[in-house]
C-alpha cells in the first residue's frame, strides 16, 4: 500500500523543525520544509550556514524551504505520489488549520507523522477523520528538546499498525541510540493517540523532575550558599556516577551554573533571569497542564507532579506576587543562609543527592501510573517496559540509573500498574527514603520552596500507610452525605461505595 | 410568561430529593416525587412516617410519590400546563436520560432546577437545547447534605433570567438564614451554568478543609492520643467561639468522636470505619475531580485542594495500599505518639486550632481564585462576595468567621481574583501563618500525614515570595526548549512568553 519514501515534507519550521529537517537529510532524505511564517523560513538559510548546524555544505541543497503549500506539495511529488509529511506545529487549532490547509493535496497512502505537543484526543479525532481516505495521521511524540531533534530524539510514535510498520525503519534510524546496547529509543506504543499521551505524561514527569531539581538549586544556592560554579561542580558529580547517572536535568543544570555570560562584564547567565514560568500560564505548552488533568480524571495519585506544577503556574505572575508580599508585609517565602560547617554542608549535598533521586521515583511512579491507566481503560496495551527504553536516552527524563532499576523488572512484570508495589523499587525507596525525609526536615526549618519534596514525602508516607486518617474523612462525607463506609471488620474490600450509613444526625 | 405554580414535581428520592420534597411540603407546595428506581419510591412512606422526619402528619398527603412518569406528570397538570420540576439525580447521562423520557411532555413555560452535582458544560447544553422551546433548564447548586436540605440548604443557582426572576421568591423561602441576618443563602450568581460551577468549587474547597480537619484529628488522636470523647470536646471547644467559629466540618467533628454505637458493647462509630475515601475513585462524586482538573486548566494554583484529593484517592484502594506496605517492608506512615506533658499538649492544640484556621484560608483564597478566573473567562460575571454570602449557612464550607472576614471587603473590592491581595486578608495569614508553620513542623518530626496542611504552607511561601527559584526552572526550559525567558533588570513584566534566548547549547 505504502511506497518507500526518500522524501519527507516537514511542516513547521520552528526549532524542533528545522532541527529534525537537518537529522532527516543527514539520513539520506530530501527534505522540503514549511512554515506558515515567511519568518521563520527566512532564518532557516542561515540556521543552515551556522557553524554550529554542523550541517554538511553538500547537505544544503537537499533542504528546500518554502512559504507556500503548493510548491511545498509539488515538491514532494504532488498529490497523487504517497507523501510522508512530519508535523511540527503547536497543539490544538494550529496543527487543524494545516491539514484543512493541505487536505485537498492529500491522499491515498500518505503518512502524516505529527511530532508536536498534541491531546490525545485531537489526535484520535484526526486518525478518525482521515483514515477512511487512505489517509495515516500518527501520533508521534518527540523529546529531548531542539538539541535532540537536531541529534536524535527520544520517539514515541503510536497510531495505524500498517503505516507505522512503513516508517519505523526510518524512525529507528532517526531516534536516539541507547549507548550501553544501540538499540532506538523508539517503539510502537499502539492505536489511535497512545503516542501523544505517553509524551504527555513524559513531560508531566519531567515538570516533577523540574521541581525536584529547581528546589534542590535553592537548598545549595540560598541556603548553604555555594557559589554557582560550586553548584555546577555538585551536578556534574551526581551526573557523573550513583543514583543520579546521566539524569539529563541535572547534567544541563550543571551547565546552566557554570555559565557565565558571554559579554560584558563576569556574570552567571542564571542570574540575570527572572524567576517566572510562563509556559502553562500563557498556554504555550499544554502538557503540564494536561497531566495534572487527567491525574484527577483517572483516579491516579500525582501530587510530585502535581506540586510542581502550581508551583510553576504561581511563579508566573510576578506582579501580583509582589503585591502579596506587600500586602502580608514581609517575604514569606525568603529562603533562610545557614552557617554550616564543612563537614555538615558536605553531608547535607550528599543527603540531598539521594533526596532527589528518591522524589524522582515518586515522579516515574505517578506518571506510570497515569500511563497504565489510561492505557487499560483507553484499551491501548502500551507496555511501560517499552516506554522505559524509549526513555533511555535523548529525552528530558533520560536517567540512566532509574531506567536500568525500572527497565528490567517492567519487562519481567508485564501488567503491573503501580511501581510501588515492585521490589526493586520497594528496596529502593526504603534505602533512599530517610535521606529524602532528612533534607525536607532541615529545609522546612531553613524556609526554602519544597512543594515538591515535600509532596513527595507524603505521597510515600500515605501510598505506604496502613491505617490512614481517612476513617474520620469517610465518617465526615457519611455524616452529611450519607456516602456509606466499610467496616474495619470486613478487610481491606473494594474500591466501591461501602455498604454500611450510620445516622449519624437525622434531617 | 411563567404563572405562579402552586406544584412542585421532584424527579429522584435519594436522600437529597426525598428531604426536598418534604422541605416543599412545609413551605406550602403540593409534591410530586418520582423515581426510576421502585426501591425508592417505596422506601419513601416509613421515611415520611418516621418521628426523625418531622414531618407533621396532615402534610402526608400532600406528597405524591410515582414510579411512572406518565402519572407524575399528570399528577402536575400534564403536559400543557407550566410545571416546575426539581432534579435530584446523578451528574452525566442519568439527568440526560430523564430529560430524554420527559421530553414529550415539557412545554412553553416549564422550568427545570436542576439541583444536582452537575458538570457546568452539561447544564449548558442542557440550557441551550430547552431554551428555543420555551424551557427554561437552570443551575441549581445545592449544598449542605441531606440534613439541610430538609431543613434550608444553601443554594446557586444561575441560567436565564426571567425563569430565575419567577423561582427566586421560592427558593428565598427553602433556603438556609443567616443567623444574624435573617438573608437567605441564595442568589442569582449569572447566566449558563456557573450555578453549578460555583457549586463545584464549593466542593473543592470542602476538599481542602475536610482534608485539613482529616490531618488535624490523626495529630490529635494518634499523636496526641487524646480520646474520642476528648477530641469531640476539643472541636466542640473550636465550633463556639474564635477564628472556627461555626466551622461545619469541625462542628460536625465534634459530633462524630463524640457517637458511641448505640447497639453491643460500648464503641465509638467512627473506630469502625475502615480508612477509605471511595466516592472519587468510584466516579459517584465529580465535583472534587472536577475542582483540580479545572484549577490545572484556569492557571489557578490550587495545592491545599489538589493535596486532599491526592490523599483520598490514594485512600481509596486499601488492598494496594497493603500490597505497598508489605514491599516496602513497613508501614512508612504510621504516625507517631508522643509523650507531652499537659502545658505542651494544651499548647499544641491551641497551635493547632490557628493551624486548621490559616490552612483553611488558603483553601478558600484557591477556590475564589478559581471562581474569579472562570467568571472571567466565560463572561459569567460571578460576585465573590455573593458566594460568600450564600455560603454564610446551610453549607459544608459554612464558616462563620472566615465569612465575616470575607464578605464586607468582597462587597468593597468587586473584580479582586485573589483574595491574599486584600488587607484584612493579609493580616490575618501574618498573624496565623506561624501556628500553622509550627504544626507543620512538629507533626513533619512525629510522622503524621500532612499533606494538605503542609501543601498549605509551601502555597503561602510561594505566592508571597519575591525572589522563588524558578529562575532556574526558566533557565532549565529555555536550555532545551527555546523557552526564553524575562530579564530581572526588566522588573516584573508581563505573563507571557520572555524576549530573550541564551543558546546554553547549541543544536
Amino acid at each position: 500500500m505504502f511506497d518507500t519514501f526518500s522524501k519527507i515534507g516537514v511542516i513547521g519550521a520552528g526549532s524542533m523543525g528545522s532541527n529534525m529537517a537537518m537529522l532527516f537529510v543527514e539520513n539520506g532524505f530530501e527534505v522540503s520544509i514549511f512554515d506558515v511564517k515567511p519568518a521563520n523560513i527566512d532564518n532557516l538559510q542561515s540556521l543552515f550556514d551556522s557553524p554550529e548546524s554542523g550541517l554538511a555544505k553538500e547537505l544544503h541543497a537537499r533542504v528546500r524551504s518554502f512559504k507556500e503549500y503548493a510548491p511545498f506539495i509539488q515538491s514532494l511529488g504532488g498529490k497523487d505520489t504517497p507523501k510522508l509529511l512530519v508535523f511540527s506545529i503547536p497543539h490544538g487549532g494550529a496543527a487543524d488549520k494545516v491539514i484543512a490547509d493541505i487536505r485537498g493535496w492529500l491522499g491515498e497512502g500518505d503518512i502524516i507523522l505529527d511530532g508536536g505537543n498534541e491531546w490525545y484526543e485531537n489526535a484520535e479525532r484526526r486518525q478518525r477523520e482521515l483514515q477512511p481516505h487512505g489517509i495515516a495521521y500518527l501520533s508521534m511524540g518527540v523529546s529531548g528538546g531542539y538539541q535532540s531533534a537536531r541529534r536524535g530524539p527520544s520517539i514515541s510514535p503510536s497510531g495505524d499498525r500498517r503505516a507505522l510498520d512503513k516508517v519505523m525503519p526510518l524512525l529507528e534510524r532517526f531516534a536516539a541510540k541507547d549507548a550501553k546496547t544501540g538499540q532506538p529509543c523508539v517503539a510502537n506504543l499502539g492505536p489511535a493517540g497512545c503516542g501523544h499521551y505517553v509524551k504527555m505524561v513524559h513531560n508531566g514527569i519531567e515538570q516533577g523532575i523540574l521541581g525536584i531539581v529547581n528546589e534542590a538549586w535553592e537548598l545549595l544556592y540560598k541556603c548553604l550558599h555555594y557559589s554557582l560554579d560550586d553548584i555546577s561542580g555538585i551536578f556534574a558529580k551526581w551526573n557523573e556516577d550513583g543514583e543520579l547517572r546521566r539524569n539529563f536535568l541535572v547534567e544541563i543544570g550543571a551547565e546552566i551554573c557554570g555559565r557565565h555570560h558571554p559579554n560584558g562584564p563576569p556574570s552567571h547567565v542564571v542570574n540575570e533571569v527572572q524567576d517566572k514560568v510562563v509556559q502553562d500560564a500563557d498556554d504555550s505548552e499544554g502538557t503540564g497542564i494536561w497531566s495534572v488533568m487527567e491525574a484527577a480524571k483517572r483516579h491516579v495519585s500525582a501530587p510530585t507532579i502535581a506540586s510542581a506544577h502550581f508551583f510553576r503556574i504561581a511563579s508566573s505572575d510576578r506582579a501580583q506576587r509582589l503585591q502579596v508580599v506587600e500586602n502580608l508585609g514581609e517575604d514569606i517565602g525568603a529562603a533562610r543562609k545557614q552557617h554550616l560547617d564543612e563537614a555538615a554542608r558536605t553531608g547535607f549535598v550528599e543527603n540531598l543527592r539521594l533526596a532527589v533521586y528518591c522524589a524522582c521515583l515518586a515522579s516515574f511512579a505517578q506518571g506510570l501510573n497515569l500511563i497504565a491507566r489510561a492505557s487499560n481503560d483507553e484499551g491501548w496495551g502500551v507496555d511501560l517496559a517499552s516506554c522505559l527504553r524509549i526513555w533511555r536516552e535523548g529525552c528530558i527524563i533520560r536517567s540512566e540509573y532509574i531506567a536500568d532499576l525500572l527497565q528490567p523488572v517492567l519487562e519481567q512484570e508485564r501488567g503491573v500498574t503501580n511501581i510501588l508495589t515492585l521490589k526493586p523499587v520497594g528496596e529502593e525507596i526504603r534505602r533512599t527514603l530517610p535521606h529524602l525525609r532528612k533534607v525536607v526536615g532541615l529545609a522546612y526549618e531553613w524556609n526554602a520552596h519544597i512543594p515538591t519534596l515535600s509532596a513527595s514525602v507524603e505521597y510515600f508516607k500515605y501510598c505506604a500507610g496502613k491505617h490512614l486518617p481517612s476513617q474520620f474523612m469517610e465518617a465526615e462525607l457519611d455524616y452529611f452525605g450519607a456516602h456509606n463506609y466499610d467496616l474495619k471488620s470486613e478487610g481491606a474490600g473494594e474500591v466501591k461505595k461501602g455498604k454500611h450509613h450510620f445516622e449519624w444526625k437525622p434531617a
